[in-house]
């Protein structure tokens, strides 16, 4: 039996992975065996954790097991399942009793607090890494879905954000704090809480959700695409902890919050109705927003006002992606855009009809990796704010469209109805394709739907 | 939008990720879904493959798709289980185009094969590695364990072995052969066939059962382990495919079917009376030999004589294991080797009580290690020919007891008994610890028992 055959049978003989209901066979044979009473689903879902990647290392055994697993399990969480059990592949340079006990010391105390049995795994000889894979259940059809969130919905997050991404210069050791407020944000970064009993009391109550691992604005930005609604999140309302305001000021703790990441939340829409049920159980989730129509992500400052992110009067391509400014306008940002995209289509109105299309391919092309750019740079999908995708749709409305201020209006007309009545296969992409090409990609369709039904009209004038 | 999130959402659009039955919600959310129809269990096994460790660095990208896929459903077979889907956890170094499209064209090609749909996963930068996490379902209670095999089964495998072993050398480019023959080997160890439908044609009849990934020796050897009997395998039936014994000399082929390993065909018990049902449905199953009283695995001549490993005779380790050599007779080497132990006593009870009680723990300490050492240079986790385990037994059973030959006779007597009856924990440590500290401390526990009832008469006579 080699060394690694032994590693096996050390984590078989684990607390965790003793037997529990539910768990018909665990550890030792080819397969782990789930029983899953009638009406109910399996939930699963898997992460990895690559050393010096996700977690520095050297680092600590004992936090490195309990982080793995919390990481994991706070998918069970988000989506508002019983936790049942998890396997465990661990690929493991070399093996060193005083690691591997602290390890399995970690992973025991996490397994314990969420209720998860080990149940199956692999232990191999390679660089440092973690894959766990968790497995919950659920009532059939009651799982917090994503997609779920509907206009009028109030947005609530399950406690204060930013910890953990004010506690990695504290991991990285290029930072220092006084003692407790390093240790309140250290155990944030390295012992995330997974809210799972939040998530099983949400079931049947929330509209979606999901939990928070690339940083609120990201994360609100893939409920708002997978619902087809906006967000607005109200910045003063964003719960930020003692300590985190102990060692930042008030916007690099917002920084954190909105965009650190690592906070294992959850983040959620609730219809209004169970707010006061919720909070008379006890549940500590605060209200940050709404859900309200349109698309993407919108910080509202105290008096209600779209937050414009401050780089786009400072950032060129910021500026260029938020149409020259126009985006950063209260109300009806898209709109606006659409409209400022007029007075350039006299000028490329002026080129041959080829120039004018050299012109619709080269602002498309050059769309999707600037849409992208300023989104990853925002932290946000499809920031509101973001009209170039708008701009460019307005222009492929107009190509080989006579002059004149009627074929404008019309124009403007018809790309509007295209862009907020999203026919298929319009509101399916707006939903699944991401990145720069997803944002540029809806409205690219809506302009071509829209120069379509002018040339019709063209045809059926002449 | 970076990079791996681009991976990712290039995975969900894979023929694989695309809804099947009993997937109730696929890659995009924080977990997936699974349905499981009323009285039905989940199987699930995870498997992690590191480069340079499992497969060459570099290899072609879609033959280790295939590969990865192929040797986690394979444990699925192992179970029984009828194939659901799998989460991939995929550890890049970069991600160049070439290499994601032959990648997901060979776990296509396998999902396809197998009827395994993508459910989810996790995609991340580091050293290159794959873990794969496989689900199943299958009637509760039927699932194929290792512990079932019962005295009288014949033992069957799925087909010829050997193969994926004698094509590693090819894999590594350290020999050569004629296109045909590196073509029908390389097929075996790059896109091994896991073998689902005998899995499930064997539910409900065969009495244990698992895949062949360490080597037909260690598996049987789990097998005998799990099931407490031994396994007696003719080593003329043991059946080699045209291609390795063009490759290879019969023994150098026997060798690789063996002790090879990744063949991924099923190792089964089979109750006889459902041979010829199988065989009439058309299954290419194989009887290499069958379940018997004892432990450990034992390989026959076509007399149907033991056969004695030729190492035995120039190891000096394997001979001093196999007690001098008498583990090598072919009736009950337990017994022969406990009879030669007796010839030791009267030369330690020359010795004062803790002259000897060192004697015991000093060949206690070196047995742990020279039973484990030998048992993996053989491949066998406890080959029925290592006895050293037994001389230590009888060693522990006769300390402290008067000279004499009547003693000597009672405390064989005595330690045969608690050997062959094994009564708890005794029988619970032969099943469930391993290595050379497995194959003492049943024998160990047998002599403490023995001596301890020794005692007893000892103190009942004064």
């Amino acid at each position: 039996m080699g060394e690694f055959e032994l590693i096996r049978h050390y984590f078989a003989a684990a607390p965790c992975a003793q037997a529990v209901e539910g768990v018909a066979l665990g550890i030792g044979d080819d397969c782990a065996l789930l029983d899953l009473p009638a009406g109910e689903q399996l939930a699963i879902s898997t992460d990895t954790l690559v050393a010096g990647v996700h977690f520095p290392d050297p680092c600590d055994a004992f936090l490195l097991g309990q982080r793995a697993l919390a990481v994991a399990a706070s998918d069970l969480a988000a989506m508002g399942a019983t936790p049942l059990g998890f396997t465990l592949a661990l690929c493991l340079p070399q093996a060193t009793n005083d690691w591997l006990q602290g390890f399995a010391r970690g992973l025991n105390q996490m397994a314990e607090q969420c209720g998860l049995a080990l149940i199956g795994g692999d232990t191999t000889r390679g660089p440092l890494s973690l894959t766990v894979t968790v497995f919950g259940r659920l009532p059939r059809g009651q799982a917090l879905l994503r997609s779920g969130a509907k206009v009028g919905d109030l947005l609530c997050v399950g406690g204060s954000l930013g910890d953990a991404a004010a506690a990695l210069p504290l991991v990285l050791g290029q930072q220092q704090a006084a003692p407790e407020v390093a240790a309140a944000l250290l155990a944030q970064y390295w012992s995330p809480r997974p809210q799972l009993a939040l998530g099983q009391a949400l079931r049947g109550k929330a509209s979606a959700a999901l939990d928070i691992s690339d940083g609120l604005l990201a994360d609100c930005g893939h409920i708002a695409a997978a619902s087809g609604v906006a967000l607005q999140i109200e910045l003063a309302r964003v719960p930020l902890s003692p300590a985190i305001l102990a060692l930042l000021s008030l916007p690099a703790a917002q920084h954190c919050a909105l965009s650190g990441g690592d906070d294992y939340r959850l983040a959620f829409t609730l219809p209004a109705q169970h707010l006061s049920g919720l909070q008379a159980d006890g549940w500590a989730l605060q209200v940050i927003g709404r859900v309200v129509a349109g698309q993407g992500v919108q910080l509202l400052d105290e008096q209600g006002r779209v937050i414009t992110p401050p780089s786009v009067w400072r950032n060129p391509w910021h500026f260029l992606a938020f149409g020259f400014g126009s985006g950063t306008l209260p109300k009806a940002p898209g709109t606006w855009g659409s409209l400022l995209a007029l007075a350039f289509v006299p000028l490329w109105q002026l080129l041959p009809a080829w120039g004018y299309g050299l012109v619709l391919i080269v602002t498309t092309a050059f769309g999707c990796w600037l849409c992208g750019k300023v989104a990853r740079d925002l932290g946000v999908h499809d920031h509101g704010g973001i009209v170039w995708d708008e701009l460019v749709g307005v222009w492929i409305t107009l190509w080989l469209v006579p002059a004149g201020w009627q074929w404008l209006l019309l124009g403007f007309v018809l790309f509007r109805l295209f862009d907020i009545v999203k026919p298929w296969p319009i509101r399916w992409i707006d939903r699944h394709v991401h990145g720069g090409v997803g944002i540029m990609l809806d409205d690219v369709l809506a302009g071509v739907f829209a120069w379509l039904s002018l040339q019709l009209i063209i045809l059926g004038l002449s």
